[in-house]
């Protein structure tokens, strides 16, 4: 009998869709259910796949995390100098604040989710992490953190604005963070 | 007959459960049913003040970001120099971080609420707008955008990190992006 349990895409159907749901309706809607639906899985995929609600959030916000860390790793490896890593991170905050509204949704909903739930923030630590180090390719560790904590707010405010800043202020907010004394 | 609709503080105890029940269960399952019952006030009551849900979500969110910028503005009105100001901003972004876990559920609430309907952006526009104006008082108006963001970034990095950076880290951030050519 065809279970479709070792269907190894089938995993990988049920998180996008549990993703795609959250961007449409957020965290607090999802069910097994409604996840099991969008994907066109049957409901008994769901509890054989993921142990609970918990475990399919988890796994799906660690996929995304995998996604917005790519696209850190494609524009800081490309940059072979400090003065082209910082042009790299320009881009990069544009690219985030003018990208997918998914994007921009799905980052809100795993802020709220790890502000509600202590225990989320193993994901929110691990991802931070994650673009430190890349940055740490290009710049010293206080600087990488600094640096990281700079593009996720002005990422943030030009995404959130209606009025957002210009490349001009962001190239010179992140000259001013990587200038050591 | 007593209606209670001129009970001036009615429409407050409205506004101050809406932001309960949003903190406690998100911006998602706020009904008029559920914010009436927990502000102990008849159904008919919250027609009468609101419109409806998003004219109570904006009203609620506007008293919200009152009380985060009138914790802007003790911080920064007490500095009388630049030196005090970059003092009392690195306080700013600890306490922020370090502060009620409501606050910063709201703020996540509101951040993911305007990153899915755009026409809540006018409120995060105006919150940002307030912030870099007090933030005018001690730096130019460049730098204070840039500085906006970077307590942005810092106070959320910190307040979802299992290992949040030092006080050290956040005051040499500050100095940086201060610091003009």
């Amino acid at each position: 009998m065809a279970t479709g349990h070792t269907d190894p895409q089938r995993r990988e159907r049920i998180l996008c869709a549990a993703l795609d749901h959250i961007a449409d309706e957020g965290v607090a809607g999802v069910s097994h259910r409604k996840v099991a639906a969008r994907a066109g899985v049957p409901l008994g995929s769901m509890t054989y796949h993921f142990k609970g609600i918990d475990e399919l959030l988890h796994e799906a916000f660690s996929r995304f995390a995998d996604h917005v860390a790519a696209l850190f790793e494609l524009r800081l490896d490309a940059a072979d100098s400090p003065e082209r890593a910082r042009e790299a991170v320009t881009d990069l905050i544009h690219e985030l604040s003018g990208g997918p509204q998914r994007d921009l949704i799905l980052t809100h909903e795993l802020y709220t989710l790890a502000a509600r739930r202590p225990e989320y923030r193993e994901l929110t630590h691990r991802w931070m992490l994650r673009s430190r180090q890349l940055l740490e390719r290009h710049f010293d560790a206080g600087t990488a953190r600094q640096l990281d904590a700079l593009i996720e707010g002005l990422a943030l405010h030009r995404a959130l604005d209606t009025a957002p800043h210009d490349r001009q202020l962001t190239r010179e907010a992140v000259r001013r963070v990587t200038t050591t004394a």
